[in-house]
């Protein structure tokens, strides 16, 4: 019995492998590349340490997996525990805060989940939960607080590295894929680099609608308030960061909005329940803090109004704006930063984790700031101390910033045209010579009539082969009479069709 | 209804794509994109065509996979035929050439397949058919030579794209893969640069083993004459590139090695019969050409011998020493180049295809020629004109060749060990400081016991964290004492354990 795997990608942090006879050796903790000669390593590298990211985390150290070689005769030396089942291996990154479950955990399982099982939408009606035993590597306890939202992806229970202690000396796993997609993430949080939205990111807002669709399938979705009218949700933290004058905000954008704010938190709420109430709301208020996360769960058209403590820049801090900007999430956002040092109460007393300074040389040098300068994850004190103030907040400006979203949000709703579709390549794209001129012909693109447009143009394109320059005229007939200035020039055209001024596909090149 | 698509890969070289509800318009030749909000479209641009190589080639501009956008309404403007099995589109490279079929389309296919199948061994034992529809796009004619090697891999008849026009106005995919892999390929046709290996080729011995043994178990593996006793295989060429003195080579192999040589040609045997005879052979030995390709069902320690007419640099058509090169193939090739301009025979009359000559100005140029300069594919008349020449080959170097390579194989075949093992971090890696020294203790690796090997050294790295540099010792303990230079300096200290000179992992660092 020998171990094989194959992995896609080229470097650690996009790799994902799959292994058939992967073992686990509880007491060195580590896993176990049984070899032989039959052993297949395909798409790695045979001698190489940490080939892949367990988590979602790019690059994160302590998210790196390994294992060691041994002979694939020597597994008779050992007692092994056989799992048969289809599994995942992953790291939950931070698993006691909903910003990171959802982003770097619940979003990226269910993509790695779709992707194993080969499909990524076909699941969309059964919602079934997936056949795959899911093992979390890393060691958080086993009792977590959320650890339902990762229930909901098996139809078994999850196993942790601490569960597969009871199990015996070897752990083997007959068919496992290791690691978890990075496609979902928008958000880097700052261990190389100031934190931000990840570079270039995958995401896609019909993938976070996906996973939303999947986990309120096997959510209880009663709610009796969500079916009173029109309401916004503002999240209440009760012990830091507070909104000092909460009820006044509360009741005040209440009035003026005519729409009912329900004031929820953690201390008071369950998940599911805040789920179900932002689900069924028309936008979410509040402080900087992982529980804007769930404001994935808003629908389509929905607004969010992110605050922030005096001293700390919203332009440094996009997790939840850079959510709220992928295409098509459709979240009408906008943020508040008090700047008027009156109304902040900082705790420069506080422990260390909650922002204290007190121990600090440059206290006082924190508390003088106007802006928390860029730093990185994760203990800057100048950013603990500033983002743990309570704030009086600024009721009017808050008021404005609802209405105006609210406005944007229906105005831009009631516009909302179907997604733009480009036109095809001109057909029998055609070029004549004639003595002192080229005219060129063409068809319209045949899906032109199936594509609802108001104006049809032709950018058409003519390259000089002598002189290496391209000309190009916008014009709505199809057929065009260029002169040349020497007879003796040459031509390549194409052409590409413009619906509504939206660019479509090139035609093929001609020559004349 | 709308269409959804899911890719993998960052560029189109790379990319392989997963559609739900891909159509395909017969008369236009156009697939098409039904798109509607709840159209998923994943990691691949929107607007842009050409996303992917429909071929196992990288670039090349006829096997582009493009599709046009309609709006997901005017679906029902069409009569619909529906293919509700998971399918595969991709592209045959040259489906009239075997060395083609294997490399381009045989081994991708396979792999690509299993890919889909989300399994790479698992279908070993059983060598169940796929159960997946294959369409090949591009126009090749439905009935080529060698359809059945492609039919080994599905349960369900191929469908190509003529077949396709049969079914009516739009035949649309409910469920289909569009690409192949291009992880097996190791050799690139000279489109771009002048053919040789692909750079950074992924392709295993074992993926091709397991492709051959999954064709193998797919054929009729009867072979009468591979049972009487060791025997070569002679690759014999009826029409072009002979080899003028083949009766001759084949007797005195015979004689001087002992062994019985087989010759075969697709004039007299059928590729099932050539496939059995090589896979149940010690060697083949022909000239240079497609043929050769089937040095992929030899056996590990086979030998194989390629010949090349007079003016070939065998170092610039490399197909098939590279597939010898792949580790673990255990191939022992050798090839001979005709360097006796008297034992060519030229053919300057034939056809240009067949490297006549006759219509070119610089017909003598190249006749004179003693080596083809490098060139790009496809129709270089100087590579034409001299891979078709004829040629008396030299008996006694060939068998010299053959000697020594079957010798080789022998001799390292039974020498042949198990895959190099390399040793895991040490353990307990712990530095302790003295007052002009510091003191480096571990533990060796717990799997060292389970691996065999002579010799167990230790490199222990220091790295002086002020002056910026590392010394390292190569010992045998699991203890070492470093003298310091200066009381103030502090190192960082890690080790790697060495079995028979193989470098392990690395251990964790430590600061002392």
């Amino acid at each position: 019995m020998e171990t094989s795997v194959h992995c896609k990608g080229n470097e650690r942090s996009e790799r994902f492998c799959h292994f058939e006879n992967l073992c686990y050796h509880n007491e060195h903790k580590d896993f176990i590349f049984f070899m032989a000669n039959a052993s297949m390593i395909e798409n790695v590298p045979s001698d190489s340490q940490n080939i892949l990211d367990l988590s979602s985390v790019a690059d994160h150290t302590l998210h790196f997996f390994s294992f060691l070689y041994l002979p694939s005769e020597t597994m008779t030396d050992f007692t092994v525990k056989w799992i048969n089942r289809r599994s995942l291996i992953f790291n939950r990154f931070k698993p006691d805060n909903i910003m990171h479950i959802l982003h770097d955990d619940i979003l990226p399982l269910h993509h790695t989940l779709k992707q194993i099982k080969g499909n990524f939408k076909l699941n969309r009606n059964t919602q079934e939960k997936f056949d795959i035993q899911i093992l979390t590597f890393e060691d958080w306890p086993d009792d977590i607080e959320y650890q339902f939202l990762y229930d909901l992806f098996s139809r078994h229970d999850m196993l942790t590295v601490n569960s597969l202690k009871k199990m015996g000396e070897l752990v083997c796993f007959s068919d496992v894929y290791v690691g978890i997609s990075k496609e979902t993430t928008w958000y880097q949080y700052g261990f190389y680099v100031p934190q931000g939205p990840v570079p270039n990111s995958k995401v896609t807002s019909s993938q976070i609608q996906d996973t939303v669709n999947y986990v309120l399938s096997h959510i209880d979705t009663e709610c009796t308030l969500c079916n009173l009218g029109p309401y916004l949700v503002l999240l209440s933290r009760k012990e830091t960061r507070r909104i000092l004058n909460e009820m006044d905000l509360s009741i005040s954008i209440a009035q003026h909005i005519g729409m009912k704010v329900l004031s929820v938190s953690l201390e008071t709420h369950s998940l599911v329940d805040i789920i179900n109430l932002i689900r069924n709301s028309k936008g979410l208020i509040g402080m900087h803090g992982s529980l804007l996360a769930l404001a994935i769960f808003l629908q389509p058209g929905s607004i969010l109004i992110e605050l922030f403590p005096f001293a700390i820049n919203p332009a440094h801090y996009t997790p939840y704006k850079t959510l709220s900007g992928i295409p098509s999430m459709n979240i009408y956002y906008a943020n508040w930063v008090n700047t008027n040092e009156e109304n902040t109460v900082m705790h420069p007393d506080w422990p260390p984790e909650l922002g204290g300074i007190s121990d600090l040389k440059d206290q006082q040098e924190i508390m003088n700031q106007k802006e928390v300068p860029k730093h990185l994850c994760c203990d800057d004190p100048s950013w603990l101390f500033h983002i743990y103030q309570d704030t009086i907040v600024d009721i009017n400006t808050i008021i404005q910033l609802v209405k105006t979203m609210l406005t944007a949000s229906i105005n831009e709703n009631t516009s909302e045209k179907a997604r733009n579709i480009v036109a095809g390549p001109v057909r029998d794209l055609n070029c004549v010579t004639e003595k002192n001129s080229i005219r060129v012909k063409w068809k319209a693109p045949w899906s032109l009539r199936y594509i609802p447009h108001k104006t049809v143009q032709y950018q058409l394109f003519i390259f000089n082969t002598q002189l290496n320059s391209t000309t190009s005229f916008l014009i709505t007939n199809t057929i065009y009479t260029y002169n040349k200035t020497e007879a003796t020039y040459s031509f390549l055209v194409w052409v590409q069709c413009q619906l509504d001024n939206l660019k479509g596909y090139l035609s093929n090149l001609v020559k004349c």
